[in-house]
């Protein structure tokens, strides 16, 4: 396999047909890479123990392009982002399993690259890959490689997150500055006249959250602005709590070279995505507790109570502008930031 | 979302973006069909109540191609697929994750018929689809649509399958007709100059592995046939386990309207995938037992018992021919049959 990837070799169909060849990528890559107790390249399923409880199940799938970009690449992407959903749960992530739809003709080194970065991103959050799945399809039906990750934790006692579950008068926080990896992709897509050394977020928040709940149990929602950015999920939540909210434009925290940047591309960074934030949703009386806890945390330092929910029978998402009128902050129309994730 | 699809519709990227557009094609398309108490429009994942025991994860993508073929689509095969890997651990599947790849241009109607047969397909069996993920992809850079599905399952108490646990003189069945579903996918793609009723075997397998554990708790191994077909199972089976396979041809369940296609096609049955059978692997006192329980469960009518476990240093899959020679059969050289699950 090493040879292979020092000669400049490629994914061929052969790869992904069920034979000799897939099974020397498997066990040679792969496995190698991933090198944990439960995977084996000869089963088709993993088996895990567990202790009686709620277990949290999320997918994603990943179509970023470019594949590697300042901050990450697919394959950290995908492995931080599936903790980070199922975290969102209230949940310890415990598991994940990957599958890979790759482009014939990609290269193996490219491969390798991403292989390494999902395994270094696991094996730092302390969650294993314990099954996948490797499909090949013809040059020209893929844009070289789009990976699924689906993760399971178990959910912790006592803790009930839910979208439904905001309140009026609960407290917004996000975790830090918005809009890194929408930026950093954007930017590396190139054809832009600036520069920026803006990175991305990209960053598993398990740990985050654990600090989070270990402080504020009652923590009524907990959402990762992917997608969408923060707008997305603030009007997502108002609809399913049946609620509105209010955030200060003053208080969101962006990075001006953010700000900066999403004018001359004409985004507004409310938009666009972040891969290593949360948005908290606390009962008022939690909310100091909630800022010292996440503050507290290497991922948390830039952490910002931007708003608070409140009673609207028309569930509108409204910010307090720096000039002191209000806006509607609206659902994304039409689509702003192709392929960020 | 009714009226976009009969005025011919077709996915945008806005589909993918992860406002309105999105919501409204996850509310109104896919949390309609699915209908379940776990799938929600408005949570990024999964919450269910487990038990204390060893759980089974699975993930599969596919890619077949065409889309809808005799006896199934990707659909019903995403689903049914991935219960039977779950099933194959000696486990009960009890929820599935989903994740749509979408290229921008699909039609809305295909999208609409292929989520109808996953729901039913999903219903048939008693599992739901508990939680998804959709993204869209620029036209040219897709073809059509992918999916992975990820399944999670108990395992059940006292079952210990595994492909490492195979001892010589174990008895090998399978439980049913060969090759059918392969057939079935190759014809439809056209551009043969034979016609043939071979539908695909495409079915959900966890009743036809419970019946047989009731009565074979025993059972060494389970693995369904799919890519690289019954000859790449034996063969993965025998480097794990570190022994050797003899299996008879004449003793091989394949109909003579498949074997004639793969004459025809230039295909070897053996190699060919199926997506409604299993290879089971039981100890030579309960081979009697195993067999009729597979014969008596309406997936496992045309059952035989093809061969059996030797001790073997080199790992080789033999079948003593009709001829009454003996015959190497090989994992499977390059590519036969691309884009077949």
């Amino acid at each position: 396999m090493r040879d292979s990837i020092a000669s400049g070799g490629v994914i061929q169909m052969s790869h992904g047909a069920g034979g000799r060849d897939m099974t020397e990528l498997i066990e040679r890559m792969f496995v190698t890479a991933f090198a944990n107790p439960h995977l084996s390249g000869r089963e088709d399923q993993a088996v895990l123990d567990l202790p009686a409880g709620r277990l949290a199940m999320s997918t994603d799938s990943y179509v970023v392009s470019p594949l590697f970009f300042p901050g990450g690449d697919i394959g950290s992407l995908a492995v931080n982002g599936t903790i980070n959903d199922v975290a969102m749960a209230g949940a310890w992530p415990m598991a994940i399993s990957l599958g890979l739809i790759i482009e014939e003709g990609f290269a193996l080194s490219e491969l390798a690259r991403v292989i390494d970065s999902m395994a270094q991103a696991a094996r730092a959050a302390g969650v294993p890959i314990v099954t996948g799945d490797t499909k090949v399809v013809e040059n020209g039906k893929g844009d070289g490689l789009f990976v699924n990750t689906t993760g399971i934790g178990q959910v912790r006692e006592g803790v009930h997150i839910s979208a439904t579950s905001v309140r009026p008068g609960d407290v917004v926080l996000v975790s830090g500055y918005l809009g890194d990896h929408g930026v950093a992709v954007m930017a590396e897509r190139g054809g832009f006249d600036f520069e920026t050394t803006i990175r991305s977020d990209c960053a598993a928040l398990h740990g985050l959250v654990a600090a989070l709940l270990d402080a504020v149990p009652e923590t009524r929602m907990l959402r990762d602005p992917t997608r969408g950015g923060l707008a997305a999920v603030l009007n997502e939540i108002a609809l399913a709590s049946g609620i509105g909210f209010r955030i200060r434009e003053s208080d969101l925290p962006i990075r001006a070279e953010v700000a900066g940047a999403c004018e001359l591309l004409g985004l507004d960074p409310l938009y666009v995505a972040n891969e290593g934030k949360l948005v908290a949703m606390v009962p008022p009386q939690s909310a100091s507790a909630a800022l010292a806890a996440l503050r507290d945390h290497p991922l948390g330092r830039d952490v910002a109570i931007i708003g608070v929910a409140r009673a609207d029978p028309h569930h509108f998402v409204e910010m307090e502008t720096r000039f002191g009128g209000v806006r509607m902050v609206d659902w994304i129309a039409g689509e702003q930031l192709p392929r960020i994730c």
